[in-house]
């Protein structure tokens, strides 16, 4: 059987995530959906791991097998000819029969977007967290770092997370101001925090978990150190609230 | 009487165009009806210049009279609580009682993007003309020149344009290539076009016939010389197409 591997970006503002449901639509559900229109049977389509509802995906990477001989440009332009358009194939290429999107996923890439301006440019506004706050941007480096390394994230483990096991090393965990955003020819003034994690694998809720409690601590409700402490506990009680799905972009998978 | 002048920004895309209409929802009726709950009483709102349904503004000038106490950044939070968030009003100042939107403006400066990409980006899709054939940009460039200058517009002029002169003064027409996009944290691979428009004043769907036109010259349907003879005709029926709504941005309104 072949081994299709597809690249795949979408905005997630109308799907109930990735993953397919028996009620309500999804990325993967739209997918299959067209797969079966094409190659005239049911064909499960492995994602590199699930978005939550709302969440964007710059490129999701995912897999499926198949005896068809269409090529994967033929693949490519029939699946993006009937998908909506917030859902494009970026890449259909041809993987090693070895080849899992999930198990051989080396790490994953998510960026998460504040908008901390008072005003909020209508053409950000479905890609961004508005809290128009001061942020103490240090404080929240600080808590941070506290995160980075290989720990048990039980504490920024969301309800219904159905992972065997806990522990997850953090490699990346920044957190930068922005003056003004790019917007294809424009220039938008504002104040941004653009927060980036990059890790082997993830929790449900683990990013937007870990964003709402360094937002805690950017706002004085919580301190640097709390973090770690959190993390240390294990106590998801004691975390900061999930950020909202809106301003989490899925960047990238990485592999080996 | 104060004379309160607003900078706003929208995204089109819900909107059926800037003028109060009896039927859909507009951008002059949702201010007006936020200024009207603010200030107690019906006040009008005159803006630089109409906006067609679907077409985006970065800064579209607008001013009302009113006897209202109230301070100007007061009048700009109540009016961005009570508008939808695809509505910014970016600033509010006190403006001379001589100074009137519409005829104190010296220029405007309108964008139009093209994705000419086989795949267009789902972050981008509200705002481009997703168009994915290869465009002759050195002969859409000719063409444009020819319209650079003072002319009679009327072969570019929508039907339903109520202006009493044709003449304008064209003082930029770009035709110019990107190869990516820059959204947010993120460049956006694809092919685009990005035109820029600067005049004294435009007609109604000037730009988007002007574009449509170019179009035509860039697909190789028409000639560049074409264009100046189109121009010279006067002849609506001559020139292309008009351009999608979507793919247009209102720049920015230039004053003296």
């Amino acid at each position: 059987m072949r081994n299709i591997r597809l690249l795949i970006q979408y905005d997630g503002t109308a799907y109930h995530g990735w993953q397919t449901q028996p009620n309500g639509v999804t990325i993967q559900g739209q997918l299959e959906g067209r797969l079966e229109n094409i190659l005239g049977e049911k064909t499960p389509v492995t994602g590199a791991g699930r978005t939550d509802a709302g969440v964007h995906a710059l490129a999701q990477c995912a897999c499926f097998n198949t005896n068809s001989r269409l090529s994967t440009d033929t693949l490519r332009e029939a699946l993006n000819a009937g998908l909506p358009a917030d859902i494009r194939i970026l890449t259909a290429d041809e993987a090693d029969e070895s080849f899992h999107a999930r198990f051989s996923a080396t790490g994953k890439t998510y960026i998460y977007i504040i908008s901390t301006s008072r005003i909020t440019s209508p053409f950000l506004l479905r890609y961004v967290w508005r809290l128009p706050y001061r942020l103490d941007i240090e404080a929240m480096r600080n808590a941070a770092a506290s995160l980075l390394g290989h720990h048990d994230f039980s504490a920024f483990r969301g309800s219904g997370c159905g992972a065997k096991t806990t522990l997850r090393t953090l490699r990346t965990a920044s957190v930068d101001r922005k003056d003004d955003m790019e917007f294809m020819a424009f220039r938008i003034e504002g104040d941004f925090i653009v927060l980036r994690f990059e890790g082997d694998a993830f929790l449900r809720h683990m990013v937007r978990n870990m964003v709402g409690s360094l937002v805690e601590v950017g706002r004085g409700k919580m301190k640097p150190a709390d973090i770690a402490d959190i993390l240390a506990k294990g106590d998801r009680n004691l975390a900061g609230p999930t950020a909202p799905a809106q301003g989490l972009f899925l960047e990238q998978i990485n592999y080996a």
